[in-house]
């Protein structure tokens, strides 16, 4: 598998997009700096999900950004993505990995150190650790200490990204620790993508700039 | 492909089982006559999905009955199911079938005649016509005139199922035109499976022996 930078990483949701095109919005993310790009969708139907999926490819492609499908491995196939990203509640990733073989990235959800282990030894390429922060985009979301964060990017030896809350206020806090990037949904979807992307890159560069 | 025996095909429906384990209505129906299930689940997490599937699995195989998938192909895939049962609103049935290639079975469902000869098109392996009856585990269904039912069984070279609110009082009303079997949920599933089987197995063998 290429070597991917994860170092900004673009989780979309509708509904930050205030009748916005989700396309534009992600071709503007991408343009100001993001790395991967996150396609999460919920209440639409399977075929308009494939069909924001197929979108999302060709602009990705574009930029030679990669696409990653959150949760659904058959429209993460159906449209060539880069990946999927499983959250506990999904398939197995040593499941999807027999399906999906070994060109495509796994990415897994984990809120404590046991997740991130076993998310590595299911063969899972990143694990998306969090949430760090207070989140509005999930209500249910199960919370990680920063002290939890630090013994997982020490212990565990694929790429670790920080979820949850994030912003440009508290980005600093888990930048200290030895992640490979955060994953933003609100942070750059509300309000003036182009600068939200710009003011989280340029702490992120200076912070992970020894790294890349 | 093996030839499928579809005369009485079983979906799955949680909401009718009142207490009973799923596995053990199914088990019961496939006893009594049932010749393929559909597993169809809602409001369950892909991780539930996915090993309800599995347990299926294992039971339809024992019984040499086909295993379809509702929806889902990443599902079926994992599971090893037979094949997997596509709505309108899901993935296109021509991207499944790249997907999960010409061993594994393909329905799409059609609610008139144009839907049905795409699906013919696209390569699905049967079509489940319908709703033919006024039904209650479809809130949104659309429904199909039996005059158009037959219109279908006639022009669509692909085995034709008729769907939605078949009973043992109606079944004989679908049962006249050139169809290849019926789907039910609630007349399986509701009160005694194993009564209502041979009922509905009873006048299907009836009327379709000529077929089979
Ligand atoms: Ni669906």
């Amino acid at each position: 598998m290429r070597n991917v930078d994860y170092s900004l990483y673009l989780i979309t949701d509708r509904t930050y997009l205030k009748g916005r095109s989700l396309f534009d919005a992600v071709e503007e993310a991408i343009r100001a700096g993001v790395t991967v790009v996150q396609l999460r969708e919920k209440n639409i139907s399977d075929r308009e999900f494939y069909e924001a999926g197929l979108k999302l490819r060709e602009i990705t492609k574009s930029y030679d950004v990669p696409l990653i499908i959150n949760d659904r491995v058959d429209i993460a196939i159906a449209v060539d993505a880069d990946g999927v990203h499983l959250g506990q509640e999904e398939l197995p990733a040593k499941v999807v990995r027999e399906i999906i073989g070994y060109k495509k990235i796994i990415g897994v959800s984990a809120a404590n150190f046991e997740e991130a282990k076993k998310a590595c030894e299911d063969g899972a390429d990143y694990v998306g650790v969090g949430a760090v922060f207070k989140t509005p985009s999930k209500k249910d979301a199960k919370y990680v200490s920063l002290e939890t964060l630090r013994e997982i990017t020490e212990k565990i030896p694929i790429p670790v990204l920080a979820i949850g809350g994030i912003d440009k206020e508290n980005i600093d806090e888990v930048l200290k620790y030895d992640i490979k990037g955060v994953c933003c949904i609100s942070a750059i979807l509300k309000g003036d993508i182009g600068e939200n992307v710009r003011l989280l890159k340029d702490k992120i560069t200076k912070k992970l700039k020894q790294i890349y």
